[in-house]
């Protein structure tokens, strides 16, 4: 990377052109051609959320009948959640989104979380929020091989965030509950405002982004954005 | 707004609560409730380009017809340009885009342009481009009601850019072909970086977001970005 050919690569504000996270590095390429290192802060690895949904014991049972068992596709970035094999059929006033994953393990309620193009997809209203907190946001018809479930309410697009271990965010100096700047290089730059800090010991460092989010940035999976305070 | 409950709003990096691009100024909530007034450095708005594609004449006349003309639907932001009433579908290895609007007049050559999360559900390689440079860029089937074309090359994802006349330009301090970041506010704040300025006598001041970007930043068509040099 370090050796490419500086010539070929595109013109890019502050010259900056590498992200070198494995380093705690930047590699910047000045105009007149001087390659220097500069020091990176804090950084968290992009977690990309596609469209899918928790959901309450009783709505599992009512979707996949009263004897199923959620069954473990994998596990996820933050301790205790995995994906199951399970996916039901999220449908809307205007269009049905078809084999939506199931997160798991069980929650008190229900929640669907779609990205905004989901959304307007299917024809349910933008309801930006945090998990967890869906009194108000507007709901949907599951439709599952055993049976259906019609929400009244539980469908949210999700306000970014960033899971950090209590050890993890000291290390970071923020602090649960905190808003802060996410910077993620590449050939879509950008710089998330508005992010939610949520630290704990339940959590494990990642940024929880959707596919919006995530294809505005070009970001991949574990790509490291830096928190700008 | 401003008369709101302070108490009701969301926590916010720096105190930043409102934009009154109108009036070319923030509104700024301080922690201690103060509020004060902050000018805006120059905006754009912002142009949210759903996919679409620009076809030449050859093209056109395959999908529609030899005696076919293109029907006017409505002009766009920039001079000369239009929306169409005609639509096609885009076929990739993986699926079909339907009803995908034409923009007039003809180009040269046909340029489908398509998010990256259309990229993701056709099965099209990803490929982020100016406008107008498609060589090396994937192909893809077009099927209108009159016949197909199958393209060999010409389907990208624009990289977004801002578009002003002459005089804007010089307004805003900046000139064609610099890179600029732009910030928006809102639920998803951010600085979008890597921001190209197209400058001339045949551009009109507006902001080229594709709906991935759109939807990432809770944009709205119009809403106005602040340009960061």
């Amino acid at each position: 990377m370090v050796n490419g050919s500086f010539d070929d690569r595109k013109p890019c504000k502050a010259g900056l052109q590498e992200l070198l996270p494995e380093k705690n590095k930047y590699i910047l390429h000045a105009p007149d051609g001087v390659i220097k290192e500069e020091k990176m802060g804090y950084t968290v690895p992009a977690g990309i959320s596609n469209k899918h949904l928790h959901v309450s014991e009783a709505d599992f049972k009512a979707l996949f009948g009263a004897d199923a068992e959620m069954s473990r596709f994998k596990d996820l970035s933050q301790p205790g959640q995995f994906a199951t094999d399970e996916k039901v059929d999220i449908v809307g006033p205007n269009g049905t989104l078809k084999g939506v994953r199931i997160l798991g393990p069980y929650r008190k309620q229900t929640q669907v979380e779609l990205s905004r193009t989901d959304c307007f997809a299917i024809g349910v209203k933008i309801d930006l929020r945090e998990s967890g907190k869906l009194a108000g946001t507007p709901g949907c018809k599951l439709v599952g091989p055993a049976g259906e479930v019609v929400l009244e309410e539980g469908v949210m697009v999700a306000k970014r965030h960033i899971h950090l271990s209590t050890a993890q965010a000291e290390e970071a100096g923020v602090k649960d509950g905190d808003i802060v700047s996410v910077k993620f290089g590449g050939d879509r730059a950008l710089i998330f405002d508005e992010v939610l800090v949520r630290a704990g010991d339940t959590h494990e460092r990642d940024m929880h982004l959707d596919t919006d989010e995530a294809n505005a940035a070009s970001l991949s999976n574990g790509q490291e954005g830096e928190i700008i305070k």
